[in-house]
């Protein structure tokens, strides 16, 4: 691609990595995102809640609606776009309507995660000023990177010689489980033929592309909420029913959940919350968390292991628990046809291309449910992976990403987006 | 006292009941006071700071007090009064001075607790109309009708024989463990020759006085700040130091510390919250808890457990914890002389006057700070309960008083109070 | 008494400080009793099977028994005695009939504890040569001294003006809480007119006489075994229900259970054990505890608290538990007759009579359930303790006490006897 | 081989299978096994100590050595063999000396397991008669099969064609993860050229070979003792440290150490004891436990983490502990030469061949310790799988081997012997 082009992916990747949003709440995200779609000019443009089913997982409260949306107004997004997204509904889908051939749709993530960013004189976020403007805001999975890609390949693809449909979707709530499903709720993946999902970084340098990872552990996450009795903790402890304390015996014993002989398993209490004031016994307490295994087998062994601790620690503290599966996300299969026509779009930009050796081990993702959609009715999917030379793992406070891989992916997707038109 | 006083008393402590607020935010309910105080006019009116040293136990968050000062501000009172009370520091004392005599001071505390009303029809406040207006606020302990009294009790000393300095304080931040050490930073009860607490309910039927309560569990709480290390739940479980883990392996320590065989002791973690999402390993995690304990030994003994726990729990988990006390409130001594005065007041009245059976024991006050300080500067102090008839134990749902109890101890305080100026 | 006696005594009380002998194997201490009781010539002596009933409480495993009937040939115990005892059913009873007269009897207890005896050079049997000989056997609770002042009252009473029948219980297994129960079945004590129960030390000096205690605590102990599934520990940990983990949740919220407002608790997990290899997931496991109370009511509170950790801990972790309760023991009532009389002794050989003043507290005695078989029958009962000065806590490796509380405590129930019989 | 072997063989693994022991408590194993190679006539025949180094990992206790010679005596075991073993270095090592050549060793191991075998009707051995004899002693890993296997190959190398130096190793306690380590300390192996280690089982088909397994778990055990203080439950409940509560604490701990995505992990508390008495807190508790990984950076990860669990749980309960790990195991790698000879071998046989898909993943075998010796000095090693229809897995109350993995497995390893020869 040009440099100009280039530069203009940059500064917006740069824009977005500065005012990173939690997933349902992308206001300036989608915002400034739209404003750049609407310059390349799709011939389609959904926004908001045209691209959603109506019932999210994990929607926010009103509350954190509110105090986004405030955020928003202050960053200056548009009245008329935050009327589109402002009930949490974000993220868009661009369409190219090319003539007759396949439908091809490239997926992008967009949201960031609840953690500080590093201040360090090392940190190149923060050197060149552009590090996150929030507390417990940042960019640190690459998603910025992965808008300001979806852009570079829509406008690519645009000038192309591509026949057929080519939509990008700009996801939003990937972090949180929840983005893919709502999109495949709306319908708007009935029609793809080939959809090709990415990420990047991975903990592998720059100029490397995994054109087929699969190695993602299928997910889910769960939310608990303990109801004991609440009492006058001096006066009458003994007619108390501890929820915090049973809360307390659950997550230890959840993350003592024996390991299984087949395969990696993982178990996470994230988030906790419980009780008023020191002089009560606190009446209520609920905790969010997740498991993972390699195989669906192995996420339901946990799933059912993580009910028994929770019920069982409720009952053991006189309390009543209430617990609440989210929808999960399975693990991935790419279609050979897909893998291979990224490895040789890769292979026609110098990059080394290499077969998922798990790298991903550990990771989950909720492409695969768009993945599977896709799969479901007959099409083709693959998720490419690009490193990024990536200084500190992913969700670290140091995570960053080298530039370059821009221009690479736009590069690399859109020779492969091409390709798969031209093999029909 | 006269019905009329009767009734306007028992109208401004269901006006009290209705409008709840937490320690350090009682902006409505010190408004109210003061109002009724400046209709009886008492030569010298403190309010908020006035009564308050700076530095502040257990200080509200600015959102805690933006959040209160709206409420106030819906709730109607007046912009004047307001300004004193926004910052935070709430409450009011009024003193009487009416020639050569005693100060006597008498102490009533007004703030309500976290917790929500019963809405049952057994339940007199939400029969008659006058249960609280908000989710999780509750007057549950009373102190609406502590208010009442000390306006009806500066009403009829003003209008008595008594000779002497009479101040009332309305205190604010009981249930915090907080206002009493703030008031004597102040000052105001250096010149104080007598001190009478009150506090109605206490499980004893109405018309019964206790004249002097000693059997407060002495108290102190604390809070714990866990730090551990952030990960990504899936990619690298083992980079993280999980906080949240800390925590609950301290909880359940908390309150399996030895029991003591030199009285009684209590433990209680009343709040918790860690964590962000659930793919992240929590960096951190933090818990209020207290410890009560018939004497001071007691306390401490609990208070060194306490921080061996959240230290070992901490280090167990790779954590880092920041533990940081109260100042707690010590037991209470009554002293005799005032404890007889009380006891002939009440016996005047018809109250059945019975001695102090541990029937306090489990609670605490911070009213003992003020009793200390008193004593040490050579007066003599005591602590009044006035049984009524309370259905259900202090904190909890369906807790209220019989209002009869509001004129049978503004009649007992006040010839108490007057008794203390003849003695003299 | 004489000094010939009286060092006869403290030589008893030494030889059996050094063979203690746990509950229901007291083989050496039985028959060094017998053969005191058999010098002085009771007119019936009851031995091992004829004090008790069948079914006892806490009976020891064959391979205790075996191991401790081979220490005592060991010792040298006579094989006729030994026949009599040697399936556990330990203790003696001797009967004096000296005409008409009400029934007394004295009750002393004569068990040891599974702990090891200190060796330091202040520790009087270390310094004397009369330590304990064994590991983990240890007189630390004085009951060898109550051996001793048992038989120092029969010769006592036998050689009295005393009419009457006069009854010493020897009684076994006092520490399990099993011994007394065993004895009321046997029909011994339905005669009982007083019942004289004694204890020595209580942390109260020699020459003090505590006649009526009343503090003890409420007691009950309970066995709890975990039964799991096992598994390889590496090839399937899965497979496995881990019995020593439920066990552990277990232990740690038993001791967590609410403090109670209403009365002091203690809840005590003092034996575990469990597993077999360290590559096996633990297939079963098992604990002993107890808990105590202030009142029946507090110990039956914390029973039904145990049962639900339990059950809960066992079923969190995909296990069975089976809860065995004992049959614990009540607290005690002292009737005023029984008291006064020995006050009225005591104060005869110049002892400091005190009132209960709590000292017990914490403390548990199973004599409770033969002063409740005698009270229900009709007759009275008290508790008596005596000071002896012991320099550290009962149950501790350095307990000890003054032997002059020996003739102190012969003197004073036998005349308390005496009294008695002349009052009917 | 022929059908008198056989019938032989397995007669010998029947009466092996009948009577299991427990590692470095062999004797009646270890004699009749020796019975069986002196019948055969090696030309050197080592037994007992003559195969060890002096120090042992987890030497039986003095206790442990009596019951188990007691046993054997009772079964008959001949004095003479029982002189060799009965300090418990147990095991033996044939020797043929068959002219110029290379050394090959095969080791077989020979201990079983603590636990119970199932005497269901479905079980083979229970349906024949051959179930074991005691309770909490089972051939539950095919150990029985292995010693057999050692005669038969003896055996049939002596008959062969085979030159050079032939070496059967009977390896006791390979489940203790101790024999492997001590042979290699005898200098017994220092000549060795090729080293073929047996296991059958796998849940995998008799018939089916795996010339080369590697997927072994690195391993280490690791014993912790807890020392608190004691007091009398009841009266100072303060002045104890709780041993118990301390371990319990850890127990849960341990199993919550997080998960390693560089691959698996095991951690296994198989055995815990403490306490002495209901009403003493406990001063002392102890516990077994190991840890494993698929490399040993992974397992040194969970020995870190687990010491500093095991470190602060102590501190917490203000207990000290004392945590000694064993020498453990390495994993293993397997040398080409030696697999190919196997295969070829085993395609001989009509035996299908396979390699190792991960099956022992979460095994573990301290065989792996006699490989890295023999690869140390130069020599090859590999460790042979042979199918053999185990109806359930490895280590429970139903595992048995089908017993025509026996002959089998005797005519693979002889070929394979000869052919190493040959090769030279």
């Amino acid at each position: 691609m040009n440099s100009k082009s280039k530069s203009r992916l940059v500064e917006l990747r740069r824009d977005l990595h500065e005012r990173p949003e939690i997933g349902w709440r992308e206001f300036y995200t989608t915002g400034r995102i739209v404003e750049e779609l609407e310059a390349i000019g799709p011939d389609e443009l959904y926004v908001g809640r045209e691209i959603h089913r109506e019932e999210r997982l994990r929607p926010p409260t009103d509350e954190q609606l509110a105090s986004a949306r405030e955020r928003a107004r202050e960053t200056g997004v548009d009245e008329g776009l935050l009327s589109k997204v402002e009930d949490g509904y974000t993220g868009a889908l661009a369409v190219l309507r090319k003539g007759e051939g396949p439908t091809v749709l490239l997926r992008v993530d967009i949201d960031g995660l609840p953690q500080s960013e590093s201040d360090g004189p090392d940190h190149q976020p923060a050197a060149e000023g552009f590090r996150s403007r929030y507390e417990k805001r940042m960019h640190a999975c690459g998603h910025d990177a992965h808008a300001a890609i979806g852009v570079g390949v829509l406008e690519a693809v645009k000038e192309s010689d591509f026949e057929g449909t080519f939509k990008v979707l700009f996801q939003p709530a990937e972090e949180l489980g929840a983005g893919a499903a709502s999109v495949v709720g709306s319908g708007h993946v009935e029609d793809v033929d080939s959809l090709l999902a990415v990420h990047v970084g991975l903990d592998v340098e720059t100029g490397v592309v995994i054109p087929g990872i699969e190695s993602f552990l299928a997910i889910n996450g769960f939310e608990a909420t303990f109801e004991g009795a609440p009492a006058h903790a001096g006066n009458s402890p003994q007619e108390g029913a501890h929820a915090i304390q049973a809360m307390s015996t659950a997550v230890g014993n959840l993350h003592a959940i024996p390991r299984h002989a087949d395969g990696a398993t993982r178990v996470n209490v994230g988030r906790v919350e419980g009780g008023t004031a020191t002089n009560i016994v606190p009446e209520s307490a609920s905790l969010e968390g997740e498991v993972r295994g390699t195989t669906t087998e192995l996420r339901e062994y946990l799933e059912e292991h993580a009910v028994r601790v929770l019920e069982s620690a409720a009952e053991l503290h006189d309390c009543e628990v209430d617990v609440a599966f989210r929808d999960g996300a399975p693990s991935a299969e790419c279609d050979d046809a897909l893998v291979d026509a990224v490895s040789a779009a890769a292979a026609g930009h110098d990059a080394t291309v290499t077969p998922d050796e798990g790298d991903a081990l550990g990771g989950s993702e909720d492409a695969t449910r768009l993945m599977r959609a896709v799969q479901r009715n007959g099409g083709d999917a693959t998720y490419v992976g690009f490193g990024a030379s990536n200084p500190t793992g992913h969700h670290t406070a140091t995570f960053d990403v080298d530039e370059a891989v821009i221009p690479l992916a736009v590069d690399v997707l859109t020779d492969a987006v091409r390709s798969v038109a031209t093999a029909e």
